[in-house]
């Protein structure tokens, strides 16, 4: 089937790694950088981002969270401290061992040696500890409830934009409290902060649980987590919350006097997402035209398109475009101003047009001489097809905007929830659960299966097992769950677990 | 003098470089971590720079200014390009070796060497250029008017807090053009904007002009600072708005296909501020007591301090003072509501009250169980004596707040101008001059004279001399003067220049 030339090639279904990549490149959202695994986040990607980390912020602050700034480097003596960290996490990250550049024969070679090396973070769990460590003698300096934005570093052999690279920007959540009890509370009062987030900001629909041991973050108790589902029904882990016990604590030494005089050591999470939304997001909602933003998280609502094919009247569509957009600002969508960008620029209609689908922004609204004379405004949604016009009053167009908004976040939630549903699947036996993680057509190998509801023993062993044969990993454990047997060993299972290949 | 037992030690008179440590502690704005020269930037401090953000980034905005990312290493084959940029700029860097690390014998080693070792950004221009170069091809492309928020490393020998840290934050703004004359206004536009902000937010009044050859940013064709008097009389550069010419873009081959269809070079700039600005403004506006915010860019305006003796009167209390704070949140200010925190802990009011005082937040507001019975509050003002209070009905306090507000900080900047020009002066021969820098008492050299407004020669000699015999150099070349008489050479001058010890 033949795609409009202006559509995205591939098609999703033609080869979804390559979509990816192309409907980033459409939208200008970001690109890679001649310095490995790291990228440019241009200004509409770097404007997402803004209003992603705008929402939570005010999630955290209102959850009683204040931020604040720890140090890029961390010591290497630091990550030696935590050994189970250090084992499955702190491997492949960027070292700085001199502090000085000198030249020598024209070129700059490095000098200055330091004594000790500095590890750029990959998280900030010791640094911070070692803060902590000062600050906390009593218990009445806890909690510590405190939040980090910020970029860190983790060498990736196979980086892939906003999905896996080498730096990216996140925030990092890190608290310290009295008891077992409240850090657990703050674990998972986080994860629903993350799972509300997701699902009214970024209209995905994650479902929620624990990961496994072998999937646990390195020195964690408890690691729980927000998977969505993406279009090649592949997993995304969009978030995590850990409960990090006393591990943490120990290793950065965090101690307190207790109520009862005795010296305890504190009980620390830490939660974070990061740039990697913005991959799911695209992965969750983009179509063949590109992307395709949630009305809640795109940086502008509405482009505003004055077509001006003639000189003698471009005056005045340009000045109805900008009336258009100042009466745009009085409407409200989620208690602030609709945002429109008119765009000026002397191009043609149809490049105009294409360039703002391929951004995913909401709604377009076409405004000409035609319909300077006739007073109306031709309005196109982005979540129905690109030719599709509603030609409406201006003032019925502006007041209509808000409800149509409310009304696309809607819709791709629903489309994202019967997306994820159509391709979950309850899973009783090891036949069909291999059957249905084994590529329906080997020539397109990235088409996956989805989510499989399957009982497992909670065996390390088994997991291992069919992750060599499949490829596929428990990406969550659910809270709640009826118990069975699990069909690779006939064992008791307390509940379902969620399989899925994942990235 | 003794000073009152909960105000800073030393004080300003006394030891003003240790005056300013102690008070950044009172305040609990930012310590020195473990890891030399980086430092921990606490929720006060992180807050403060917070508002600076906020309000630098819609100016930057409401010109034209986009957001957006750029890598944070370098290849140091990069930095080789701009050779006055490497000369005078990228020597003390943290520079990355190794991507791994491996244990051995318990230990963690970096392994992983890189073919190319990279630099933690200490400025973007050289990974910033090699972006714009693949982004620009035709005059169409440009301008590119584009800023970044990050962190960056400067390998500091003698580290201080805010003023000169190994890493710090600040946002750098990178722009491309297709005409020197755009380019140049671009850089005054800028100037424009740090000195609006510095005047109206952090009531600074600072001196703008442009940098003499030695001090100029390496690899600038010109640069444009402000410049800012603290209390110990010497200069701290502030923010600074350079014009690049085409060097950087010659370095980087940005080209541009141009209207008459020749390839020409872009004609770039670069403007930033920093956590610097911090420091700034705490020793410009601080005294004996601790750190004095300006209300525009406080974090919040008012400590309700609630005062409860009695447990029978507690609960009134807190019901009493949370109400307060929702009044003032319906009062504006700046446009914005009124920022109040409620200090509901458990200590003495006169513990809370130095807390406050210390932390620099414009007003307090003390309510105890006799203020309820009367129905007043009282206020104290942080640029008033510690122990003045004023009583007023509740509702008339609320009302009063903003104006309260705008007399403060129109009053730290009065102070900070009169300051500034009582300790200014127009000098005329090399003796006075000697005589101005040479410290009047000995024992404390750490207190300065101020500005000397003095004509020069132009000649970097001149400079290099009064460098080395009086370690002062020229803090900025004003854009208007008279013409006269270098007193130091004899030599016609163009115009008085500022010449100050400085930061």
């Amino acid at each position: 089937m033949s795609q409009p030339q202006n559509a995205i090639s591939p098609t999703r279904e033609q080869d979804f790694p390559e979509w990816y990549q192309q409907v980033l490149r459409a939208a200008d959202l970001a690109e890679n950088s001649e310095v490995r695994g790291c990228m440019v986040i241009k200004p509409w990607g770097y404007a997402l981002w803004e209003r992603m980390q705008a929402v939570l912020d005010g999630m955290f602050k209102a959850t009683g969270h204040r931020n604040a700034y720890f140090p890029l480097f961390i010591p290497l003596s630091y990550l030696e401290k935590e050994a189970a960290h250090v084992e499955g996490f702190a491997k492949e990250c960027a070292v700085v061992t001199h502090h000085r550049l000198e030249a020598r024969d024209g070129k700059l070679v490095p000098a200055g040696e330091l004594a000790e090396p500095l590890v750029v973070r990959p998280t900030s769990e010791t640094i911070i500890g070692a803060a902590y460590a000062r600050w906390v003698k009593s218990w009445r300096d806890l909690p510590i409830l405190l939040n980090q934005w910020a970029n860190v570093v983790r060498w990736e052999m196979r980086p892939r934009l906003f999905l896996r690279t080498a730096e990216f920007l996140w925030q990092e959540g890190h608290t310290a409290h009295e008891t077992a009890g409240e850090a657990v509370e703050e674990t998972r009062r986080m994860l629903g902060v993350y799972e509300t987030f997701a699902r009214d900001y970024l209209a995905l629909p994650v479902l929620t649980g624990t990961k496994s041991e072998t999937e646990r973050f390195p020195g964690a108790v408890d690691t729980h987590c927000i998977e969505a589902m993406v279009q090649d029904r592949k997993a995304i882990q969009a978030g995590t919350s850990h409960f990090l016990g006393q591990n943490f604590a120990k290793a950065a030494d965090i101690k307190f006097q207790s109520r009862s005089e005795s010296v305890e050591y504190a009980w620390t999470t830490s939660w974070g997402v990061s740039t990697r939304l913005i991959g799911t997001v695209i992965m969750a909602h983009g179509d063949d035209d590109g992307i395709i933003l949630p009305p809640m998280i795109a940086p502008a609502h509405v482009a505003i398109l004055p077509i001006t094919p003639k000189e003698d009247t471009r005056a005045d569509v340009l000045a109805a475009a900008n009336a258009l957009a100042a009466g745009l600002a009085n409407e409200r969508f989620d208690g602030r101003p609709v945002v429109a960008e008119v765009d000026t620029r002397d191009l043609g209609g149809g490049i105009k047009n294409w360039e703002w689908i391929k951004k995913g922004i909401p709604l377009r609204m076409e405004i000409g001489p035609r319909d300077l004379a006739q007073g109306t405004v031709a309005i196109s949604r982005r979540d129905r097809p690109h030719k599709e016009k509603t030609f409406l009053p201006v003032a019925e167009a502006v007041a209509r905007v808000p409800a149509l908004l409310a009304e696309i976040q809607a819709g791709l939630l629903a489309r994202a929830t019967a997306f994820r549903d159509a391709h979950t699947r309850l899973i009783d036996s090891r036949d069909d659960f291999y059957a249905f993680f084994t590529p329906a057509n080997p020539q397109k190998p990235e088409i996956h299966a989805g989510f499989a509801l399957t009982h497992w023993d909670g065996s390390p062993k088994t997991e291992e097992r069919i992750k060599t044969d499949l490829k596929v990993t428990i990406r969550c454990i659910p809270a709640d769950g009826e118990p069975g047997t699990c069909p690779f060993t006939g064992k008791p299972s307390a509940r379902r677990v969620v399989w899925a290949k994942s990235y």
